[in-house]
């Protein structure tokens, strides 16, 4: 029997919960995990549910009968086929403990996608990805942004791409890129932020003395380091750390960050309203 | 218009949350809120949703009808009705930090009860209690166990009690009181349950050079310290300090952990079974 | 016998250790204590070390001995006698529980210092200090900050006081005050710093959707919110939370954060160079 | 120039820091680094300090100098020169995110040792120590543990192995050996010891309901899981998560904690007595 996800959300209003879950007993559809939130300070109402469809199902169907109700409540909404996998390519530079890290999860079962690509601006990495048995594509940045982002974007065409995660990748996307993928590509940013966005952020934090420092990840737009945060974690340093060891102590809260929000985002539990997430888990 | 809670747990199977739903929106109870959980390891199913009950609402009639449905799935099940305040009874020895803390926080209008009521087996609280204008009885227990417990009995009948709350209350209860009084006493104890279980847990924690101390709150029954858990917070701690220093930062964690556990019992969240409980927030 | 901290920094060199143990053994001084660290980064050096005086302690002419050690070195160092507790005063505005935290916290023994000392813009706390036997000033703002902080100057220097605590005090301090007191006015900020600076952190925070608040303690000075960090904390919080929630939530962690601040200067503990600390325990 | 790290203990009293620089002064020692603590429960000072050697330096003789003054305050010490790495053999079964995390950190310079070992009692794990080029060495433990250890035991000697990692290595050392690597064998327990010994400590951790896991890095001795424990880390987890779900993330807490207690020891902070360790940083 397939499973399927609804995620949906609108402005609140009474019953919303009560008309979604009677439309789906109607029409066969057996709930078995519903989450939802209202988010009050601004009367936004979200629901995250998985359900198992009727056999034979049919999808456009179901779709066009919810409509009705979602319409009724003003909703956006997304269907998930849970057998379907998404499809993640990484892009990454030199630094490579956040590819590791993805990748042997990944190997290990923990992280639930197809990782069909790697990327580099450098050619470091090949040896890594290969020893996964994951195709490598070095894209030389030296013929400018633009002409390295196309041949990116084909990349991304030819393996069925539906999500870019950038592993410590050191080149900023132009606005062109990330509108076109928009909400569709994790960065993680090596600071707590919004503190110490920009270049070195264990420099800054080093310099402020900040007791305490993170990491964050987030969804990359014309905001650069602003885009909608995903996840973060943080960690107590002393302040007998130098700044190299920072960036060492860093290195696993990044990659830890990373992760957290890649299984959150396969696990359709990101929400984003007004260049900012909502975790329904 | 009133709002109440559904509490139930039952038997895993098909279709709990539709039947659920579906009966609610069928009899004018209107889904504000709904959390479920299916503990896959024992096959158990839990629910809690928060709805507005049509006006009038015929309670008896509501709940005649509910429990054909309960009774399908082989629910256990309770209704609570949030206009209806918990009536929380404090017990307490000499030790005060914990009291401080549920009196200002219950006056600061975060703990969301009635405390009509602080009992101890020692004087000297009574000004704390009273500064609060809260009623305090101090039970000698010098006559007995036995004497004293039926003392503390015929308080929480006289002052209706629904819930007491041990905060570093010095006694033992007897298992004749724990059972009277199942999964309605909430204790806690000053070490990571179930490590350092009875006297002196910060003195066993230090002689075992443990890295972290913590504490646990728990409903109290006649395995004394290993009842089920609904709280726990840890503290990490340098080898530098020393038993009294342990005892002192403990103090903040004991005092939180108590605090998270109570709200989590007044907003309906702990759920028992088999002895340990299963939080839905 | 008397115990004395002495605190030195200055420029990284060899021998700095060996000479400063070498001259105190010298003069009859028992070293209990020392800690040390070198910050690489900038090469500055810092110590901090606890020892016992001989008996009778001329301390006029240990000084002059030690100065020419730390001219030597080109140290900055201060010598404190542990017998003369700190005389600290807590401006306050209406919100109190840091101010309940430092009251109950200075009774129960855990904070060693003086506080002869309440002022506040706003009657409201005067029955929290006096119910501690505090003598409370309530000082009106109305005729404007510069005649209200001339007041409060007269009675800091009335009351002998060493070191301000803000405990939530909604007055910014004038530049001319915070130099007077540079490195003696404690502020607790009710955001991770530096994000966050200003009004309604909390709501700053909603609205970025950051996955973790936290507070900051600093030193006071014309940077407003961005004097240096003392002590910070954090909690997760999640996204199910209301503005209002976070308010609540961020309570406990700024009382926590003050009060760790607090303890760390009373304990000689905090080193400033350039707009930042060193915390040497 | 010749860096060493000397480390003591002994019954305190007075003027141990200060005989001990004095002597190092005189002996022509540069003192970079001094960190010491007395814990004062049961009246043990410990001192740890890095200090620069005179060139030529003649250890035998500095040695035969500082006996007297570790003789006078009856001393256990040890003196290490930081240029002689340490050599570590790693332990492991088929489980290998520990055994990943360590050879990928040594290789990242985290992990400041030789890793010139790894035994298994399995074949599997032979891709990933020679991928780093490491010899892999599977032991058969088909004929017996004593058999087993015997070979164990001797290329442990051929490689000159000063310290035993056990990366989740499925076998229980027999008190012969741990006895003869008296706290040089780290073992990682996936379990916040001393609670949840043995085996399937998260299934324990699940069926009682705790809301934290852990993991504990110790020495391995004849008390299996109660040697001294280095280091240890925990998480707090939902009850909403399954016994899988618990194995999969107590792995990340597990390899963070071995690692961090390997450091530790790296960096001769660890300070064994009386089955209990003390970390001085």
């Amino acid at each position: 029997m397939s499973k399927y996800v609804l995620k949906a959300s609108c402005p609140d209003s009474k019953g919303i919960v009560a008309a979604v879950t009677t439309m789906m007993a109607a029409n066969g559809a057996n709930v078995l995990d519903l989450t939802q939130h209202t988010a009050s300070d601004i009367d936004v109402f979200m629901l995250k549910t998985l359900f198992e469809a009727p056999s034979p199902f049919d999808r456009k169907s179901f779709e066009r009968v919810f409509k009705i109700t979602a319409d009724n409540f003003k909703m956006t909404w997304e269907l998930y086929d849970t057998n379907r996998n998404e499809r993640v390519a990484i892009l990454v530079s030199k630094t490579n403990h956040c590819l590791w890290e993805l990748l042997l999860k990944h190997q290990d079962g923990e992280i639930d996608c197809e990782i069909p690509l790697v990327i580099s601006n450098h050619p470091d990495n090949r040896g890594v990805a290969e020893q996964f048995k994951i195709p490598f594509h070095h894209i030389d940045y030296k013929p400018g942004k633009a002409a390295a982002e196309e041949r990116i974007q084909q990349l991304l065409i030819d393996y069925e791409i539906n999500l870019v995660v950038m592993a410590r990748f050191m080149q900023i996307l132009s606005p062109e890129f990330t509108r076109r993928w928009k909400n569709r590509v994790i960065n993680i940013h090596h600071g707590f932020l919004p503190s110490f966005t920009g270049a070195k952020p264990y420099h800054q934090a080093w310099h402020k003395g900040v007791k305490i420092i993170g990491a964050t990840a987030h969804f990359a737009n014309e905001l650069l380091d602003l885009g909608p945060i995903i996840a973060q974690e943080v960690i107590h340093v002393s302040d007998l750390s130098s700044i190299n060891h920072l960036v060492q102590i860093g290195k696993d809260v990044e990659r830890r960050t990373l992760v957290q929000a890649l299984k959150l985002y396969l696990n359709h539990s990101v929400f984003v309203y007004r260049n900012r997430t909502f975790i329904l888990r």
